[in-house]
């Protein structure tokens, strides 16, 4: 009995460890870099200082990019095929009642790919560190930044609004 | 003798107030709204809080747009002829240690050309009130745009840099 047990938890983390690698190994390293996104459409910008609830993950000033497919999802309901937006964190620098960007932290991007990120609303989500392009986060992450663009399902997961 | 120094003093005046109307209204209403800029790229931002010097003329949160020909100066010695620069003040907002940019409270426009504005180093200065084409300052604070720029000569009076 007692190996019986056993021989069911071994054979359930199989299954569990490989629904989970099959799961979230689709949305690992498959957003690529958005390479020139400095010159993208600036969309709105904010610096999230410590007294915000946000400031551990997010405190800095960040300004947030938009692709061009990206752009024209803003005029329909929904975001076409393509559309990338990218998070740009700086760190915070004060000087004399200035705050400016500092250091590049990371950039947190998210890509529309319906078929490849079906699972988490049609859109990929990864963050690279400071000025590389280096993987920053892992799938844990990846999922939290899916939990938390749910709220936005309305508008296709996105929070952005195009400040014109 | 009195009566030949009033004259003397009519005739400077004269000759001096229409030297300045001749300096100045060339750089009045010659410099076009910049149609578009939003969706021009992004140089920099900053916030600009109450304890800065600048805070009275230009508190709040700024952005920073250049057009193509802009971009194009950063790579050269000198900004090209059609460089336009957009300065976009808006009002701050502070909601839950989060600054963000609220109503628009003016742009700042400073275009290149050498020809029109060659007695302030080539660029043309205008100031449109918050979201409106509306003309936002006279010629005695264009006049204090060129005065501030002029420390910049070096930069072809640019004082913004590209922030990648």
């Amino acid at each position: 009995m007692y190996r019986k047990r056993n021989l069911l938890l071994i054979a359930s983390l199989i299954v569990c460890t490989s629904y989970a690698s099959l799961h979230l190994v689709e949305n690992d390293e498959t957003v690529p870099y958005p390479d020139g996104y400095r010159k993208w459409t600036h969309i709105s910008s904010a610096v999230i200082g410590p007294s915000s609830p946000a400031f551990s993950r997010f405190g800095g000033v960040h300004h947030i990019y938009a692709n061009d497919k990206a752009m024209k999802g803003f005029e329909m309901e929904e975001f076409p095929e393509g559309s990338v937006f990218v998070f740009d964190l700086l760190a915070m620098v004060e000087e004399q009642g200035t705050i400016k960007g500092g250091a590049r932290k990371f950039i947190d991007v998210m890509v529309k790919d319906s078929n490849r990120y079906d699972s988490t609303g049609g859109w990929g989500y990864q963050e690279f560190k400071g000025d590389t392009k280096e993987i920053n986060i892992g799938n844990l992450e990846r999922q939290t930044c899916f939990n938390c663009h749910v709220r936005q399902k309305k508008m296709d997961y996105v929070f952005s609004k195009f400040r014109p």
